[in-house]
């Protein structure tokens, strides 16, 4: 286990924290948010524009989608997934239960796993704790999460017990298993805290979890449906049962406003598709609010997206002609709208990082809150 | 008009020619080979690429897809395509007659220019020799090219008679109109022969349109289905008649191993949709012949696409990564496999125009010729 984790400072108002996570393949500032590579590519980057253009310093990737396609003994034999992909920095991967258990409705979870179909072709495999603490270890990940069950939302108090409590078994069991594997290796598991929106689970969970004493900590089980101020309190609830002196990581969240409210938390990392997803369906965040490229208004803007904004799409290109290629289907669209929204929220951690740092963490939340606010009206 | 065309060498051989073209937005090394960017981007590829990636200096775009969308008087609002697109090299813009003749299948042709339809909407648009010329001065365009009737393969005699008589006359047309404009303006106009696959009516067309002492020729009607045998006839019988010491470009050619047959018969500057388009479809030219990267043969191989190649997905990636990107549907597939297309193209061009100055381009011509043997079999 080569992850080692320093905390820079606290702010003392709000608990939120900078830091840097040590890893095999490069340090991280903190708080940090992970351009999601779902299938081994974050979607219409190369990895170049991630390192050079965005200096990303970590990626998520998905075990489920990688173990089906192209699998995880190929990805071995290929040399790992930072060498298939060329990503000489680090990565995450998740545990696959979460795709599991929203992708797939040909489920079955024992007190061993779960059995599901892939979404590809309908063949039936059966992920344990093990199982996926091997897959991830197959594809030479950083940081690898424990398989997790992760229930849609609303959930009854006695169903998320029960999930929450096979949650816990399996961690350990993954733990149990890391912990015989890991001898050599440069990674890290992370067990998931799960409790659905109960907060009495969310903490019995957490201090169950704790006993382990992983190198890090996740708060699983957020963006499945829930109003987001829920999602929020959870994360709130959960995050100060954790271990002050390793990293917490919120998984799935947020939209861009949301970033400094999960670091208020003391949230150290997050990831979420939404900007590269949001950016190929066209809405582009900025500083001054959300544009919708595909609006008349732009046909003749000669502004750049974000006046604000530092990346190669803002430098270079006109809403005019962003809206151009959205409205005419081109890719150049999909590459250009995604630099500039994960330049986005990686310029946001940035800033956050630096406002901890500074002391002046609370102001920036504030003013946050005000764009979030004028944003929205 | 600004355009200046120098001769550094010609193949004694052949009469393949080795030159440069100086335009407004910089001089292009010729033989070239112009990268297609139908609306405005060359798919998949940002201007960046294009420049610092592949060293691409000129591009094409098309009159009509940009009349149609976004409008060749936006373009002209946001300062023209070079600004529009951020491309500050030069720019050949096509006549909009090869899409009208190929694309639309409610058209009507009268002796003051074609009725058509639009693709997107179905509205009735009129191009004439002088409003194509307006429009692509709108655009901002470095070369213009004269509104042609481009018949399909095959055609009557009588009909490619016709059909060219009518395509010397809308060059006339455009031609006074582009010398009534081009003042103060960094444009050249360039005719296009046409004729169908018949050698008399091509020597007819290019005697014609010589009268006009354009600052270049093109050879149309090319690429509409006849075999390929013919369309080198064509430009065989057709290059040696245009003036030798202007430019000479063949429209909408060809395979790579077509590329240097042109240059023998030579042509200076060639475009084609080709390179990008196979990319998307998962058909890579390598120095060893086609790469279909869909087949199993390459989920395991950890080759570069081409082992000679030294682009930046050769330089970076494998064919198994390839492959797994293309089987994903992945949109970096498209920007890799594009990258490397084109510049496999550029390659050979490059590699033409040393042969030709350095007197050794009937061996490199060989060399393509036992390659493709060896490719096709």
């Amino acid at each position: 286990m080569s992850l080692h984790f320093e905390i820079h400072a606290i702010c003392p108002t709000t608990g939120a924290r900078a830091g840097m996570l040590h890893t095999a393949h490069g340090s991280i500032p903190t708080p940090v948010f992970m351009p999601v590579g779902t299938q081994a590519t974050v979607k219409a980057l190369t990895p170049r524009d991630l390192a050079v253009e965005l200096d990303a310093k970590i990626i998520l990737a998905n075990t489920y989608h990688l173990f089906l396609r192209p699998g995880h003994e190929r990805i071995e034999r290929m040399g790992g997934l930072h060498k298939f992909m060329s990503w000489p920095r680090a990565i995450l991967t998740d545990s696959g239960g979460f795709q599991v258990f929203s992708l797939d409705t040909l489920r079955k979870v024992t007190e061993e796993g779960v059995l599901f179909r892939s979404h590809l072709n309908g063949d039936a495999h059966f992920f344990t704790p093990e199982s996926t603490v091997d897959v991830q270890i197959s594809f030479g990940s950083d940081i690898l999460m424990a398989l997790d069950e992760c229930l849609s939302y609303p959930a009854t108090h006695d169903a998320a017990l029960e999930s929450m409590q096979r949650t816990i078994r399996w961690a350990r069991a993954a733990y149990a298993h890391y912990l015989k594997r890991e001898k050599g290796l440069d990674c890290a598991l992370f067990p998931i805290v799960q409790g659905s929106m109960f907060a009495d689970l969310r903490r019995a969970c957490a201090e169950e979890l704790m006993t382990l004493d992983a190198p890090g900590y996740a708060i699983g089980g957020l963006s499945v449906g829930e109003p987001r101020d829920l999602s929020q309190e959870m994360a709130a609830v959960t995050a100060p049962l954790l271990p002050p002196q390793k990293p917490r990581y919120v998984m799935g969240v947020g939209m861009p406003e949301e970033l400094p409210e999960y670091v208020a938390h003391g949230v150290d990392m997050m990831d979420c598709v939404l900007p590269s997803r949001n950016a190929r369906n066209g809405y582009l965040f900025t500083s001054q609010g959300k544009v919708v490229i595909k609006q008349a208004q732009y046909m003749d803007d000669q502004r750049p997206v974000d006046p604000n904004c530092t990346c190669y799409t803002c430098r270079t290109f006109t809403r005019a002609y962003l809206r151009h290629l959205f409205q005419a289907g081109e890719i150049l669209f999909s590459m250009l709208a995604t630099l500039h929204n994960i330049h986005y929220y990686l310029d946001i951690m940035t800033r956050m990082r630096h406002a901890i740092l500074l002391g002046n963490f609370p102001e920036f939340l504030r003013s946050m809150r005000s764009v979030a606010l004028r944003s929205s009206e």
